[in-house]
């Protein structure tokens, strides 16, 4: 296994494309979510999230409300400040966030339990149904939180809270007789040990870790015992994958297909991604790499979404990949960015930073309204708003972003992942650096005695083009490692204006030389509109392309091509004959895609429903394509990615 | 209005394609179902059925078992073995179906009252849930039976007892001060009260019928004001059709689309028309004439299913005809079949029988395995088998038929259908015949002081002629109007074997002449294989044809393709590629229809899922159809009507 390091952390991001998305998220994103976890949204369901840690400190009356996970909401909006305050410091926020932590400290329990579900309604019941009531997945983004919020602020508190929480759950849960031989129903805490074992260097939090990775599955199965000793309702007992809905259907290291709920799997494979590489472990290693390839090559949508199916928001079977009815939760196309960066780590290969920027670009930055307010939960390829209103089959599918959520995991988790995107960027494997994904920014390191920092300027993905100027004090003996996209099959680097030659090796073109302060190495992507199709056997695309343009998927929307987008066809348009214009002012900025395409008309149906005798009539029409990730930025309209020719 | 006159009973199928089906559904359905309705089938879902019946006689003990309208499925097996008496005479038979009725003659109450739920789990809850158990529903099929019985045999016990039924609803519901201002939550007793019209001439029978009809979505509305009286769930409540589910959110008078629950909308709307005829009530016809348009014009498979979504059995919106998540239900096809008859009573127009012929020939009729002995609920257009197991949304629909199903409303459905299929073919309107279906055998009918037999030979729908001769023991003097079918482009008429002009009006060419003794009237239709296409407002159609040849849409199989049926495609195949060929062993006998078509291939993709650099990539591949009626006869497999070109 030879990965892409260490991510090299403290880089910045401060120009350009994710520039101006982090700034909503951390602008507008984190004051409005403050808000929804203290229902004061007007219009949108309350969340009664910091509602239930301050009954459970006992400073407020009333009742549990809520998901049974709903202190998760305040653990990934915690880390998410956390990773604002990194490169957006604010006094006023960092004491808001200061009073969250202490409402939840408080809440904690004196042996370290901390899920206010159970505080409030009673410690009896806890530990009872480790597969349904998410103690372990709400203790796991408190983890997340608290190693975020550490490493950001310095401050221990919930840093401190979450480690006797640990020792609670190592206490009560592992292999040991006498323990619990439990692990998650809804996995989470697993990247989330490994995380606070990066931090701790405690070999307990590893364990753990590895534990709820290997016991998973295993003979007997724990939520069947557990179901039967205390009378649990067993959900899925009527569906297609069983336990496996918990992923625990069979042992993890035997499973190879990607099944069950898409989120959880895709929190799982990235924790165990994360155990394989500390312990090395390369039967396990291949277990995530089988796990990866079923995902991405076989259940994935072109924008990165996961989980074709609405029912138990899960995946179904190979190349099944619907557009209409699918799932493609916000949540999982973030999970499958965790999984993707996890990977990369432990093994250098293009594929991996592929589908990362493949899933950031489009499934998962779908996930979000322009203006950082609005969230979807389920993000389509194919919309017909009366649909999503008569048809019981497409009514988890809005054409609209919702102001919030009764169960509100997706939006925390999308601006948790955009604040934190400096950490995708860069790795470090000695004098090996990496750039994975282009965004303007800089990031530093130590080489030798001397410190280099590295400039980015790019103006990806709407541009091919990025140059690195190296600063440094003194010459630089390092490798720069640069991804070239999957997508891309033309490039040049030059270094210093001068064309040098390099292949690219598992994706990444390297120059290894001793670099002078103001060095440029520049990349230059031919970024042409693609005409992109899928596999064959993907059914529901058989015969249809999607247009792409670098990492960006695009779409067409009724505000741009009119209703009935199913008529629009592309005919012989070829990507050269696409034109493309930045529009600074259209959906955020974005670079629009216009073509000469035609439209099937209904001339000389009437009110004919079937006939062998009218032809095939269409008329020229001209084609606008926006980004997938800003559809539904404009009312409720329309929308389809893929197209007929 | 200017209908097609009265139905000409006593016509014969002795031979043919029809003769076939019936053959089997008399000789192997309705014993079939019969051990069925016992409970003596291996394998299959118990009905219960009879058992409730002597139950409720005090022939037996325990309680009531299955569907709150379990009765109906005794009805309609009734009706069935009523109509086969009239042409397939057993006196075995005969005696079962005579102790089957003295069952449910002796399970009726003295106040005549006679659903059997109610009389094993008490009557105090009788007439309090309308809406939803299905009282009326019971009394209409039980109706149906009695008339049937009655016209076949003569016998009066089921009569009888039934006239004591109504006599008891009538006193019970009806809009006068101290009955209850209901109507079925479950229409056909309309349609049933109708034909019990037709049989006693008493107005009381046409009044109900009528009160059904009109009374039904009145304001303030009356299962509104059930549920409240008597805290009945609302299960619809989050629908998107509400109270029209029940065909009762709005006054029958104002409905314009056809919506809710398929099945009642078709019986609904049956009963409408009968008595908009009987009453010369050309407001009436005219909603009837709105929402048959809606049906047919809009929401219509082309294989004659109506009902596209699972939820609800229900209607979605215009043009919204998925065909892997269809409903299709076997009883909505046959309840199209009954509007179908019933609007050409109404009105001469060549649309109605050609809606009746599409159904029967598919929708309705592959409702039945070719042996008689299994069943369809759903009936799709394109089934892919895993996902009818992986994919939630498609798992209502089977790639196989049943042996028998816990609701079993759609198996005696088709077989009464069929059972009683002579009486679709010829009606009577004076000196005027028509004849809207072609199937070989013969009618017989009264002309001034003469009798006329008019003998039909054809090999429809195999092949495009059929010829007419006339027996008469005197000159006859009338017309003879036969259908040209919509989907027949060329046809020619002659008589005695010389062409005569004539114009298609309405759907109907006609000869009036005096006809002589061994007068021979022939239609010669041209049946080429069409490539049938959708209004192109049908999205899942888009870009796709549905090969069709004379009356039947025929589908291609992977027991003739091979799998992965979505990537066959027709390329540049027209209607006068195809080849057909009689096969008398295959699929019970059938034309099967071939051409050269393409197969793309997943050559060069290996495990990629997406890319802009393959081509599409073709070979030639012999594509191989057979009439949709006849798919899954032979073993599980994909199935697809629409194809690309």
């Amino acid at each position: 296994m030879a990965g892409c390091g260490e991510t090299l952390y403290g880089a910045k991001i401060d120009r350009g494309f994710w520039s101006a998305f982090r700034e909503t998220a951390v602008r507008e994103g984190i004051p409005y979510q403050w808000r929804a976890l203290n229902d004061e949204i007007e219009g949108a369901e309350p969340s009664h999230c910091m509602h239930n840690f301050r009954v459970a400190a006992g400073r407020e009356q009333g009742g549990f409300e809520g998901c049974v996970f709903q202190d998760s909401d305040a653990a990934k909006w915690l880390e998410a400040v956390a990773y604002s305050l990194r490169w957006h410091p604010d006094p006023a926020l960092e004491a808001v966030a200061d009073g969250a932590i202490q409402d939840v400290v408080d809440a904690q329990r004196p042996d370290g339990y901390m899920d206010t579900y159970y505080i409030v309604n009673g410690l009896d019941g806890r530990w009872t149904n480790l597969k349904d009531n998410h103690e372990l997945y709400v203790a796991g983004h408190m983890i997340e939180a608290a190693v975020a919020y550490f490493q950001a602020t310095g401050k221990r508190a919930l840093l401190d809270a979450v480690l006797r929480l640990v020792d609670h759950i190592d206490g009560v849960i592992g292999p040991e007789d006498g323990k619990l031989h439990g692990y998650p129903g809804h996995p989470v805490i697993e990247m989330a040990l490994m995380r606070l074992y990066g931090v701790t260097g405690d070999e307990k939090h590893l364990r753990l870790a590895e534990y709820f990775v290997r016991q998973r599955g295993a003979a007997p199965l724990y939520f069947e015992e557990e179901d039967r000793k205390n009378g649990n309702a067993f959900y899925w007992k009527d569906s297609p994958f069983l336990y496996q809905y918990y992923q625990a259907g069979i042992p993890f290291m035997e499973q190879a297909d990607a099944e069950g709920h898409a989120v959880r799997a895709m929190y799982l494979y990235s924790g165990a991604a994360d155990v394989a590489r500390a312990r090395g472990d390369a039967a396990l290693a291949d277990v995530c790499r089988r796990l990866w390839q079923s995902t991405v090559r076989r259940r994935m949508y072109v924008t990165g979404a996961v989980g074709s199916s609405e029912y138990g928001e899960s995946f179904t079977f190979d190349y099944d990949l619907p557009n209409d009815t699918v799932y493609g939760e916000t949540c999982a196309a973030v999970g499958l960015v965790f999984f993707a960066r996890r990977m990369l780590a432990l093994e250098k290969k293009g594929e991996y930073a592929d589908v990362m920027e493949r899933a950031l670009y489009n499934g998962a930055l779908s996930g979000m309204q322009l203006d950082g307010k609005r969230f979807f939960y389920v993000n389509p390829l194919e919309v017909q708003p009366i649909a999503c209103e008569k048809d019981a089959h497409k009514r988890h599918v809005k054409p609209e972003r919702q102001r919030w959520f009764g169960c509100a995991c997706c939006p925390p988790n999308i601006i948790r992942l955009l604040a934190s995107l400096e950490d995708y960027l860069y790795t470090r494997d000695g004098d090996d650096i990496y750039v994975h994904l282009y965004a303007g920014g800089s990031v530093e390191f130590a080489l030798g005695e001397g410190r280099v920092t590295l400039v980015t300027q790019t103006n990806y993905p709407w541009e091919g083009d990025a140059a690195f100027t190296v600063r440094t004090d003194r010459p630089a003996p390092f490798a720069l490692h640069l991804r070239v996209p999957g997508w891309c099959a033309r490039w040049q680097l030059s270094v210093n204006g001068e064309a040098v030659e390099a292949d690219a090796v598992d994706g990444y073109a390297c120059v290894r030389r001793v670099w002078e302060d103001g060095d440029q190495l520049a990349l230059s992507m031919d970024m042409p509109v693609r005409l992109v199709r899928a596999n064959p056997r993907v059914r529901e695309d058989a015969g249809k392309v999607a247009v792409c343009r670098g990492p960006l998927v695009y779409c067409l929307e009724d505000a741009d091509n009119g209703k009935d987008l199913h008529l629009a066809r592309l005919g012989d348009a070829k990507g050269e004959d696409f034109e493309i214009e930045w529009l600074p002012d259209k959906l955020g900025g974005i670079v629009e895609v216009r073509t000469d395409g035609l439209r099937e008309t209904d001339a000389g149906w009437g009110d004919a429903l079937y006939s062998a005798a009218l032809p095939v009539r269409t008329e020229p029409a001209k084609l606008t394509f926006v980004p997938y990730y800003s559809w539904a930025n404009r009312g409720v309209g329309e929308m389809c990615v893929w197209m007929r020719r």
